[in-house]
């Protein structure tokens, strides 16, 4: 069962600097197989929204460079379909740009939901049932989120505090509760206090909302981002010569900001934002360690291979993890835990327990006058 | 100052297992410049014999495949001086063919040295005198090898037992001593044994000797390979078609066996050997830790680079041996100690302390159906 008036947009945006040299500037993560389940990161994250509102209902905000591969990977997907950016201009403008033409396009109560293109989702009914309480939420007016049962005190994610429940206001919606508030990256510490509390959720960035709460929220916390995403969106359909001029008059002026801080949590601090459990399996794939929690285990070492098994050899080694990328073949002698990524044109090798840190590396990398391989 | 009646045969066999994937089947060890200094092995082993016999009186003795990279490699060597094998048969099938064409060209009293192919030598004035001394020894009769000083007790060479001075015998070679005895390659107590009694010395394979006395020798400890390699050097230069009609009927059948085994142990057993003293700082470059002392330390985090060093980039990383061979970009992020060998089609990751087991490695590579990368 579909709904007519859901529209689900796939925000693809961001590198993955944890990473490269998997992923690069020219190649975000999203196009990539890093689960290695057969499919890249885009087209599952379309694959699974298809249930909920059907193909044609499905928009791409991403950058103008990376529209064709995006094609490529989704023959499915229509022109119409495509916000593609001159130039990064983070959340807030990307969905709001959307929204404002499905608006435009479907009517004023539009349902518009917001996916990040890069996050991987195991329990596929279990996502859609979180989904389709959020959908009932958000037509009862709340800007809705969906909170990923926190599995473990992580630093890496922002939490959503839950507050009353909201059974008894939307019957259709039994377990949705407000949110009480929005909270940055914890320290280990304070994230440890959250978990026993029970009432802390990890904040996966999925927003689900109607067009116009979305816009008349965004009309008086930011009223510069309302007007020019309104104006955009007004030229949107009207041929490419209106578009693109509006897009030259409005789009590189517009603030940069991630939705969270310029709706979701004005609108929480009025309790305007609702929340649904989501117990399905979540990851966000940062850094490598996240990827070999996804590979699957083919052998006894807990070795993970993404890419050619074939192309690896190990000896005396053990929960490595290899990316065989560049048809070389790989021989690991008495080495654990490592990280190996090997493409064509870089290899990255660190210990497992430096995942996170692949991130100074890119940067060091950068400064060292080697950019032209991030 | 050259010896006219010096002649200096260069075997150049063996891979380099421990080397892989820098040394392979079809690219040995001593074709490549392992010590970083601008030359191969095999070019700096012929360089530093050109001031004992002068360019014309060097010989190389190898496998057929081998003969054009060398040639490239040696562009000033004649094709007279070339012994191609169309079989390996070790190391006294190899010198003394090439002892029994010299004794035809030059006479049977000629001197004839064997030094192999991929050894690295650092003070060559030292080393020219030692093979001075030699020489000179040689021409009284004896069976002459030269003993490295052994600055650690290595279980990796075999040594060579020191006897009584010869310095009354030959006055113009004062170091020369009798050799008691060659021993195999000991275990760590007796290796350690062996050099506190200041009596042993380790067996590099470098063997001068008269011509007649070699074949001599052999002619009473191992007939066959005598008749064998008499028999093809009498048609050796009579040209291609009777070189091509011996080797075919000789070659094959030759006993393959190395020269400390067929003549230095049993001339030895008969006061026939001679040892001079070799100080000069000498390694076999048996593995990439012996490749890493080679390399120059051009960082304070004492990584060692066989290769372009821009292709190298690293975060608190140290005591690392990387080889970029591919033009790649290697990033290394809180790694230490690790050998990285990065060629086109095969990358090698390992501790530096398992470097004698790229051995085991390779031979899992020829298991595992991946020999067409050895």
């Amino acid at each position: 069962m579909t709904f007519e008036d859901f529209h689900a947009i796939i925000p693809a945006g961001g590198v993955g600097t944890r990473l490269w040299p998997l992923s690069r500037k020219a190649r975000p993560k999203f196009l990539f197989d890093v689960a290695g389940s057969g499919r890249t990161l885009i087209q599952s994250t379309f694959d699974r929204l298809i249930p909920l509102c059907g193909a044609a209902n499905i928009y791409i905000s991403t950058g103008e460079q990376h529209v064709a591969p995006i094609c490529e990977q989704l023959p499915q997907l229509d022109s119409s379909a495509i916000f593609p950016e001159p130039s990064p201009r983070d959340s807030t403008a990307a969905i709001a740009l959307a929204a404002a033409v499905i608006a435009r396009r479907f009517g004023e109560k539009s349902v518009v939901g917001s996916f990040a293109a890069d996050h991987v989702i195991r329990n596929k009914t279990a996502f859609e049932q979180s989904v389709h309480q959020a959908i009932v939420t958000a037509r009862a007016g709340y800007v809705t989120t969906i909170g990923i049962a926190a599995s473990r005190p992580s630093t890496a994610f922002g939490y959503i505090h839950e507050g009353r429940s909201l059974a008894s206001e939307i019957p259709d919606a039994p377990s949705a509760h407000l949110v009480e508030a929005f909270v940055e990256k914890p320290d280990a510490q304070t994230a440890q206090a959250y978990l026993e509390t029970g009432e802390y959720r990890w904040n996966a960035g999925m927003f689900i909302m109607r067009a116009d709460v979305l816009l008349k929220s965004l009309e008086q916390t930011k009223p510069g981002i309302y007007e020019a995403v309104r104006s955009i969106a007004d030229a949107w359909d009207k041929g490419k010569d209106q578009r693109e001029d509006a897009m030259n008059r409005w789009w590189h002026g517009i603030e940069k900001i991630a939705l969270d801080y310029s709706v979701a949590e004005p609108v929480a601090a009025q309790s305007g934002v609702a929340v649904i459990p989501g117990g399905f399996g979540w990851d966000d794939v940062g850094d490598f360690n996240s990827v070999a929690a996804l590979l699957p285990s083919s052998n006894r070492q807990n070795i993970k291979v993404l890419g050619d098994a074939d192309s690896l050899v190990y000896l005396d080694s053990a929960g490595d993890v290899v990316a065989p990328q560049s048809g070389r073949t790989i021989a690991l002698l008495g080495v654990d835990d490592l990280i190996v990524i090997d493409t064509p044109d870089a290899l990255l090798i660190a210990p497992r327990a430096r995942s996170q840190q692949v991130k100074q590396m890119v940067a060091h990398l950068s400064e060292s006058g080697h950019g032209d391989i991030l």
